[in-house]
């Protein structure tokens, strides 16, 4: 079938590469002119404006944006809004707080917009593996994007799992779960890595996928981060987040629910970025004033 | 090649099963003679006794240990070293504090016997998927033994990862990550049944199992613990462990390494063992002590 | 000097208490006749209704605010600004969230009106000992109220912390800060209930408050919790928490800072309201697939 | 009464100018000449050695041992042991882990020596405001030596809590109480630090210790620090810890009770003793390999 695609950075083009293997008609537009370009090449229709690509796509027109989170994907939402016509439908793929896809739907509603939240999984291996999409929406645009669903997504790798939102609260939870699936591993390879066996972390990695209960996706990746870097000398334990994991705990803090592997999971990267820490220099300063306890300056 | 197996439960039967399909030679024996029959069924040489079983080897002997964890391991190991003579070798297949390895290894080397710790993964879907096998010990014996372990694991499923204690240490590593990794789905997971969206939570699982980040085979498993019980309605939430989690603490705190998750996911599962927290009154009485905010009796 | 006086309850008859000790012409008003005749009682000017008690005060007119935060407190302060006139002042002295000082006192400042916001510690005690008053607000209403803070509190125990929210600011991480303390000693005192020692835990709490590190006011409230009911035995440990431990973890994780023992102790209140744990029947039913442990049904 | 002392570091030469102060007959012994000699000056009978200070006490002998813990005092116990005889009584006074206590009480017993173990909280301010002395032991022994707690404790500031090691054992929660209610601190301060309230932080303690819920010797201690250097500038977050808090861990463990503070406060000191964290560098390598995002080399 045919969409207009917004967004070819790293994440965005890969889609496109997969929709025109498929033989989607993809008519693409980003705010760089070379990457518009580059897409041109794999066989999409180039677009120099917003106006542009919505001119030469067919009612019911479906947009699929895949631009940063937060304001560049807000005001691109409002601006293709702007230009299209009852019955059409944006779709946007980024990583966008649910609730702000709950507003965004109604407010589109009014226009007889369909909007759809797509949670998308997969990071740099999208492209050879497939996306794996959580869909939240109504059900007839859903059904009516099914052949876009497909070709992204490996096999069974979409659903449609909710109303408006529901597919980024899906993709927030599947974030903060990542969280504290890096963290328990990092903790355990430190660990190995003070261990008095000298242990060559990247064959344990590689063994534990083959028969072991902590075999997984990410474990497939420590393997060649620490064949590659046996004892990850060549880099900085500077750790930065996207934000699904706030927005998670503040919404379990919202329901009471306990989740405390994740909070210590986004601590720790917080922490990472630290170079002193105020808490533990008080607790120096502490130790020094009841105990006489040498402090360093 | 052949050896002898003592431990028929769960775990020792799947292993025997698997060595049998190779037509490995085993001489099995278990306290249970019902068990030892079972064996037999499945082409085993059967033994009344340890002695027993040891007269059925030939020399240099190989003697499988798969017993419970703590004494009953210890006091197998004792015995049967008793009966043994130089040159043959015991294998510990079961979750042994890697302490205990050392010593014991340094103990039968006296006696010119050999050692080996083999951590064992997989569960009860060893049989079929193959066992990850961990293996500390010397060189000689371990290499003498790679027939059985290349049997007993999946491809590439096995390796020597260092020397006495080494294959035990690396499998309690290989648990507490487990439990860091069960703790963040289960919090995931709490969180989205929560939600206002009414998810279905096997859907979602077997989902991300499709090209997402978290996709691992401990999130296959809990595709189908949710499709047979969604609310997990049929379940107390009673959660055991097993003695590898505590450990690996002791010895994070011994050689000065955080492992914040992991404690957590430990102390949650002491929570959910108990009926009333004593903790969670103090905080009652204090919260009634300073602002009179009312309690439940 | 004189106010008026918005909220009769265990807090705020306390403070008027206070009030009048020192002579404060303190026109009273609470929803209920019944609380505002008990002032009366106490030497209180009775008030009717919210014009009543405007009516009552020369300007410019000072009214403490004193009910349940959130949607009382704001609709309190409603009403009062729409009743007072350029150059008269409203405190308020609940637990209201820092951002609602901002946005307030930029409000009525287009009303020539002044905000003061004082947060407010000592819980059912501050009638004997005095409150601590953390004030946020301009210089000019802060240096006019003096005598009342001065009376309100115990000697040292007002300041001016800084500009309009910083007093409830201050308050928040007060009351973050007591989670944590309340944790700690709520840990330490579960795992002496369960020691070998038979310790008399009312006895050591008791005793730690005559030189020890860790005496403290929340410790000497536990003494008295813990010689009432040694083993809390009639308590249930049900803890609800009033939300400002959760306003200071959205604060921190937005400044990036770490505050694992508030997170800890938020979460463990939340536990401690669950009958049932979804996350933990998650882990039974995830160790149940993987190693065929028994689960309770 | 008499007793002989060993050991005049800074917790140990206070001790003695308490006890001189109450003309006790104090026979003093270091293995520094120096100390002793300071001793001397106070009023204490200096001793040359063990044996010396042995000589100089009547039957029943009282021996203080105050030196550090571990090793140290282990060796001082056994050889004063050596010296003494039937109905002499060794107090220990450091921070001994309460299985030796128990051992060590075995052990003199069949020596008819008494043990005591005596807990002992307050550093520095000991001298001034006494010692809070948490005493493990039998009856006879804690009864003869009545007089020399009740000059080193302040009032009501020692107590018998239990048998052999139940001192320590008190001693040992108490630090580990301690550690929570320093990191509780530690968050809000540091919290307060990135408020944009530019808060004087020395000044909210202060504040705080008049009144509030959350006053007590920690926080006043704070006072002190914080008014010295409001930014903590001068120092650097290295925090030390003495070993009670690890030991309460592992018998938290044993007996299965929660301590999700205590571990955060003790895994944090060991975090800002690393000065790069493997486990941080291993969530920037597999952030890296999921999702391409940027690290720092």
């Amino acid at each position: 079938m045919e969409l207009g695609f917004i967004g070819l950075g790293k994440m965005g083009m890969n889609m496109v590469t997969r929709l025109r293997r498929d033989n989607h008609r993809v008519v693409a537009f980003d705010r760089s002119a070379d990457l518009v370009k580059q897409a041109e090449g794999q066989g999409c229709v180039a677009a120099s404006s917003l106006a542009d690509m919505i001119g030469k796509l067919a009612a019911p027109r479906t947009v699929w944006v895949m631009v940063p989170s937060g304001a560049p994907t807000e005001e691109t939402v409002q601006a293709v809004a702007a230009l299209l016509q009852p019955g059409d439908t944006i779709v946007d793929g980024g990583n966008t707080r649910f609730h702000d896809d709950v507003r965004r739907a109604a407010d589109l509603k009014k226009k007889q917009l369909h909007y759809i939240d797509a949670g998308t999984s997969g990071g740099i291996w999208g492209l050879k593996v497939g996306y794996c999409l959580m869909i939240g929406g109504e059900d007839a645009p859903v059904k009516r994007l099914t052949p876009i669903f497909t070709t992204l997504a490996p096999e069974n790798g979409w659903a449609h799992v909710g109303g408006h939102g529901a597919g980024h609260y899906v993709k927030m939870v599947h974030n903060g779960i990542e969280y504290s699936m890096m963290q328990g591993y990092a903790e355990g390879f430190e660990l190995m890595s003070k261990s008095e066996y000298n242990l060559d972390l990247g064959r344990v990695a590689d063994l534990w996928m083959h028969g072991s209960v902590v075999r997984s996706w990410l474990l497939e990746l420590a393997v060649d981060a620490l064949k590659d870097d046996p004892k990850l000398d060549k880099l900085k334990g500077f750790v930065q987040d996207s934000g699904e994991g706030r927005w998670m705990i503040a919404d379990a803090i919202e329901k009471d629910v306990p989740v405390p592997t994740l909070t210590t999971a986004l601590f720790t990267r917080f922490r990472s970025r630290q170079d002193q820490s105020f808490a533990e220099k008080m607790l120096a300063a502490l130790r020094n004033a009841f105990g006489g306890h040498a402090v360093r300056r």
